[in-house]
């Protein structure tokens, strides 16, 4: 089975490493699945090109996370980033750890080389053994996009980062609209469309819908290959009773004028989404289009992100075994 | 009083940092330093720019540098360079510590940016607080070159960068003769050619008279302003017993063909050397052509080589009282 999924940072990270959980408890260890990881997030650092959410997938799924951030490695130290705050490099308010340092490091070498970001990926990948494991993990694009958030600052609209928008400022400057920079030359990855077009599932975790998934479907012909996929599409909602679990994906709704209701996110999938599954307290439990499974939908553990991945990978076979969505 | 030196790394490093201690104890305060410092032993690794014997000299005059190494930060951890292990990043002969990636981080985001690596060096030099000690550092060239050597490899010559013949093959591999990359472009960094011409002495601290000092005297314009300085230029032999105190002189004396006597060594530099300062078990001792001055050479603690220092410095003032070179 071709499981092919899209993700954010950390909610989609462990909820993907549920669903890889979920596969191997159930012993279906033939399935394989590739991620198309958003590379929005991405923000050149002191020379260096960080991506935040491959990182976190990759950290994740390698088991190497730092549990109680969610991103970023486990058993850390910050050497290099204090000698280069007394060195007086800027900035100081995106906390890099010394082994995180060091994918940074590799991934900026091998891109100076002239090596895609793909490519770059699948030698991290290599690192953490999702092959053994049949994952696969691509960029959503090898053209460097970033998303940056429009902004009121005294004189007037400014766009900046969305790092320094969500990690700086902590999504509290008050923000008018996303805008991806470099989206209009940007090209899916190599496999991309393909994972999209030959899955036998296609699922959602529950990343952000505007700054996370909302930004992979920005890539011209991925949402097309969603609509034309002859897979189920399942999604997971980001919100337990109106809000984010994590994360600031209700301001993120906010600035696009969208309700933080499951009904609302679901609507912005509508033109593609066959399943959705939603808290067992949300409101759209038991509504048949698209095809409603309540669950709990709190990641507490990796038995329960197991959990909810495997009902969503169970909606989707149904859904497939329905001859839905042809 | 302005004093104006080339210097390589350990050994050069060594003798500075002695001369400042000496200029400390006898209140001398208002001198000026300026070091003109080797680039030939720049590489770059993972993407990196490495400037060895700059490094060591803003390390050991700032007071950070690993005593029993001579070279790269006390107190280090490398965790970086671990997991660049683990990710399979090459190569692994050259040893970086944590905070010493900082800096080359740094360096390489400025010069990413287009700064000229006088200007990089002038930022670094801020963080040891070189400037409140009147102390300058300029590398010989803003042009990026590289030593490189020609070794015998099987089928035939082949140039390896200086660092791989240095630190990888401990200079063990024969080498046929040494090549510098990029010389051909290379002009003095901004104020290398004031500094010569005006200094009130220049001094040769007993850095590698072939790879450290002799690639200095390559950049074009720089032996022309020592054989036109209106200062004494005085340097202080390498050689202990025939032997060089540390690293591999003598190979590469033998490389160039010249002897591992501090005669051929004052040889190379007959063309503008004022004074010369040797052990005091050398055979030169009482030469007066260039005025040959013999003290214990071993720098042995900061004291020691406070005393050397201060030897030479006292050297050059009273060749330039009578008059020499004039």
């Amino acid at each position: 089975m071709r499981i092919t999924a899209l993700a954010g940072g950390v909610g989609g990270a462990r909820f993907l490493r549920g669903l890889l959980h979920h596969l191997e408890r159930t012993g279906d260890t033939d399935a394989e699945l590739t991620i198309i990881g958003n590379t929005g997030d991405d923000i050149t650092l002191f020379g260096l090109r960080v991506c935040p959410d491959l990182d976190t997938l990759l950290y994740t799924l390698g088991g190497a996370v730092h549990e109680g951030q969610g991103w970023g490695r486990a058993d850390e130290s910050h050497h290099v980033a204090e000698e280069l705050v007394a060195l007086g490099a800027q900035p100081t308010w995106f906390s890099l750890g010394d082994k995180d340092f060091a994918t940074h490091i590799y991934r900026s070498q091998l891109l100076g080389q002239g090596m895609p970001l793909s490519a770059v990926t699948t030698h991290l990948a290599a690192r953490w053994g999702l092959p053994d494991r049949r994952v696969t993990l691509l960029p959503m694009t090898d053209t460097p996009v970033e998303t940056h958030v429009v902004v009121e600052q005294g004189g007037g609209p400014e766009a900046i980062h969305f790092q320094q928008w969500w990690v700086r400022h902590q999504a509290a400057l008050p923000a008018e609209r996303f805008v991806v920079a470099g989206l209009d030359r940007a090209t899916p990855a190599p496999g991309v469309l393909d994972a999209l077009r030959t899955a036998d599932v296609v699922l959602l975790p529950p990343s952000n819908p505007v700054v996370s998934i909302g930004i992979i479907l920005t890539v011209p012909g991925v949402r097309d290959a969603l609509r034309g996929a002859r897979a189920p599409v399942v999604g997971v909602s980001p919100l337990v009773g109106g809000r984010p679990v994590r994360g600031h994906a209700d301001v993120c709704l906010e600035t696009i004028g969208v309700a933080s209701t499951s009904e609302a996110v679901a609507g912005l999938y509508a033109d593609f989404l066959d399943g959705w599954l939603v808290d067992e307290t949300d409101p759209m439990a038991g509504r048949t289009r698209p095809v409603v499974l309540a669950r709990p939908l709190l990641m507490s553990s990796v038995g329960t992100a197991a959990d909810i991945a495997g009902a969503a990978l169970g909606l989707g076979r149904r859904l497939a075994a329905k001859g839905t969505p042809a």
